[in-house]
């Protein structure tokens, strides 16, 4: 396809956590098009294994959803960090394991249609287990789930996050 | 766990798509945070599988992420309109086939953290063939990938929108 190009960019709303922007975009047709979007700097997704075999996982109250959801660890990229970087620093902020082995397991878009946050889903092992180092915003709780039974959470009831659901997925693939 | 109630709602963005608040939320722990969150009526996202085994994509350059993805078909709830009506509708608007039967594999959310958005999937088949009525602001590709091809799609690689690599982890356990 040929390129689309930004003809304007004005940001609507600069929050703590969102930043919000009306672009007018170009399109290889001529045609000019008005996009809300909302920009992000990608975040790093842990699915992450313990010696005994556990798969770690945080229950939190999700505000936007108004919903406690049980997902796998997981943050936003700090200015400069590389994902991997994200990847370990959150892990261990949550739950209080450091991975010694990263493994990177896919990239994904969670909303493309308006947000532009890339995910990167790694697989965590050979963990060592440090302190959490709660983020005083959030309140979490730490989840150790046996691999069988984290593999016989059922999508769309136990798990709602999409997130966690594909890394689920990956986990049946790497685990079977 | 006890409730969290919304103590205050203010509404900092209203666009065409997009509808952005600043809650504040009292914890049950009594403390009281601030969250900024992306309200959302909801979507249906649709697998669908016509007679000749060919899976639907629509391919479309999405600005949020600057990139031309694949995707299933997807489209936001219309006011009054349940989610199963809306996968009628956007499977027939996107794709021209209506399916005259829809299975619920699952629901999910693509971004609890701060997008209200729950995505409704359905598995739709014995499908009819009509005419697209495209969205005007919409330029899309309609794609049908025979199943083999569709199942042998890489995620991350040629498919990075979560929506569609949990509809295609859905496939291979229906077809498998």
């Amino acid at each position: 396809m040929a390129e689309h190009r930004v003809v304007s960019t004005r940001q609507v709303f600069r929050g703590r956590l969102l930043d919000v922007h009306v672009d007018r975009v170009l399109e290889p047709s001529g045609r000019e098009v008005e996009r809300e979007i909302i920009r992000h700097p990608g975040a790093a997704v842990i699915l992450a294994l313990t010696a005994e075999r556990n798969v770690l996982f945080v229950r939190q109250y999700r505000h936007a959803v108004a919903e406690t959801l049980i997902e796998v660890p997981a943050g936003t990229l700090d200015p400069g960090e590389s994902p991997e970087e994200t990847a370990r620093r959150e892990l261990v902020e949550e739950t209080g394991f450091y991975p010694r082995h990263l493994e990177k397991l896919a990239d994904f878009y969670p909303s493309p249609g308006v947000l532009e946050e890339r995910m990167h889903l790694y697989f965590a092992t050979d963990l060592e287990r440090r302190s959490p180092l709660p983020d005083e915003d959030e309140s979490l709780e730490i989840l150790e789930i046996p691999l069988d039974e984290a593999l016989a959470l059922k999508v769309g009831a136990d798990v709602r996050d999409a997130k966690t659901i594909l890394a689920l997925f990956f986990l049946r693939m790497r685990t079977s």
